[in-house]
Parts: C-alpha cells; structure tokens; sequence
C-alpha cells in the first residue's frame, strides 16, 4: 500500500511512542527548489519539552548539506509495506535522483517548516535545527519537532528496523506491563 | 528465562545489528564499591570505526554520576522473557535498591571496563566514555564500545522496545531485502 495517508495532529512531546522503538525514517528535506529524501536509522529521543530528537546524517548523503542549509527536515516513519521503497531511497543520490517524483511519493505542505512531508507515511515530525554543535565531529542533528502528524491507526502500522546487510526487522505483538508502573514513572 | 548466558566476542564495528532496531537496553555500571543498573531507551549508534554509540542518561538517573565518575558502563540487551525485570529496575533507583541482588541478576567480569555486565542478558557492549562535550546539556553520553560480547543463538531472541505508558513493542520477524541494494550499501 503506498497511497497518502490523512494523519491528526499529535503532541510533540510525545513523539517517543512512535520513534523510541528505533524505526527506520524517511528524512525529507528541501533547499531553495530542489527537495530530497533520505534513509535514516540513526536516531534517538533526547528530551520531551522541548521534544528533541538527535539524528545522524553522515555528510556523504546529499541530505547533509540541504538539511544543514535550510536548518529544517521532516522526519516520516513509513510502514513495512514500503519496504522497497524505503530501500531504493536508500540506495540512489539526491545529487542524481528526484526521489519523490522517481519514488511515486507524494510531498505534503508542512505547517512550520519549509520541508515537504512524505504524505505515504503513516506519521510525519516536522523539525528544526536547535543545535549544530555537533554536526561538525558526528553529523549529529540535534533537532526540535514543532510539529506533528500521525495517522488515526498509526498503532496498527508495521515498522522497520534495520540490522544492516540488506535485513530489516518488523514490529511485533506489543505487551502491557502499566500495573508494574509507579504512576510517576508512567509517561 | 532468567539464566546467565554463554556469549562470544563479536566485531565492535557492527554493534548496529542489534542496537540500530531500537531495543530497550540494561546499563551497568561500577563506581568504588557500588554497582547499578538502569533501563535505557534513548541511545542510537554514531559511527562504525571508532564504534561510538549516543545515550541520553538523565541526571535524575542514580548512574548518571557512577557513568560520568567512572567514564564506563555496559550496555547490555535483554531478551524479552525478562521484561518484568526491566520494567522493575526502572521504577526503583539505584540510590536505595542493590539492583543486582534485588533482581537476581548475575554480574559478569568485563574485559575492558570496570563495570560488571549482565549475564543473562544475550549481547554485552562494553563502552568508555568518549565524549562527554554533551553531558552537561543534554545529559548525552557519547560511547566508544570497546569490547562487544553475544550470545550464539542471539537473533533468535525477541528484543523489547518501548512505546512508554507501560506498552512494550516486540521484535517480529525479520525480511531480507539484500538483493536490492547496491554492493557498496551492503554494511
């Protein structure tokens, strides 16, 4: 299924349900006319308020320069159902590929940022560049989401994770442990 | 299943196979003659070689001064058979509770570090400080793993990655797409 999907609005602060459990993303930016897409698997929640999210975008990715020079990307989570797409994005240039002409992917206006989301995936984080100290030593983004999108059964979805050497794992059956929870520890 | 687990030397510079899907982890840790251990969500790998690894330890946490004092820990990763245990290191803190004893857990001699691992935990990464440039900000520890250890049968061990509120996702199986990726990309 690679149709759009309609996504609601979600509390930024909450983005750790979704992104915690390691998907692989789509990383869609835009600099003066031209937009790409990107791969990524390298991320991690960093606080909730302000909802922080760390990435690392080697600078051999076009992505790099583009998302450093606009200071914004968006970063989508699609289904197991794209799998060949999220792959093929994975492994063409943006230097070379338009990728969501060449990938049949729809780019949906964002709300606070100027990068298009990737409307085929079930949520959509629009970020912004909130510190660059680290990119220069470890292409590390440190970036807030200042928006939110995610589909109404975004929970049913499959997600990606990737092990490396072409094998991605799916997500599987999840487990309720709220009872073994100080109610304090629950958020 | 709770039992201490044989595991072999693995290449550091591929921890990513079973750190970039996202798991929950175990951070183990020694200062003078006290040992803790906490449950972890928010890491992502960094680079390959030297194999560096981001985790955010918040200054809440009891480890985070035994992390920072001692410039080591253990990141560990439990199957999901324990995950009572998981749940019930991260609603006590290490301030009040020896985690060891209290959860029968058993500390194994690390090679490189201070710092016990896990045993019966199915992947032991043993990691020293790297960077702590961004401990003050962002409570970000920056790794370099130095020594990594894993079980044989480790891939066919479910991982447990969190949503938050209580709900764990579990791996499910896993897809090999390595036929559509370039020979470069392989890694």
């Amino acid at each position: 299924m690679t149709h759009p999907m309609t996504k609601e609005d979600f509390p930024v602060s909450n983005i750790r349900h979704f992104l915690e459990p390691g998907p692989i993303v789509l990383v869609s930016s835009q600099w003066q006319a031209q937009t790409n897409i990107m791969t990524m698997g390298w991320h991690t929640v960093m606080a909730f308020t302000p909802s922080l999210l760390g990435c690392v975008i080697d600078a051999g990715n076009h992505s790099h320069s583009m998302v450093r020079n606009s200071g914004e990307c968006v970063v989508n989570i699609p289904s197991a159902s794209l799998v060949d797409t999220v792959v093929g994005i994975g492994n063409c240039s943006g230097s070379e590929v338009e990728k969501f002409k060449a990938f049949k992917l729809t780019p949906g206006k964002s709300e606070q940022v100027g990068a298009p989301r990737v409307e085929e995936c079930y949520a959509s984080f629009e970020c912004r560049l909130h510190d660059d100290a680290m990119i220069e030593r470890y292409n590390l983004f440190i970036f807030e989401v200042v928006k939110a999108h995610v589909a109404p059964l975004a929970d049913e979805e499959e997600s990606l994770h990737y092990r490396g050497m072409g094998e991605f794992m799916l997500s599987g059956r999840s487990i309720d442990r709220t009872e073994l929870f100080k109610p304090s520890m629950l958020v």
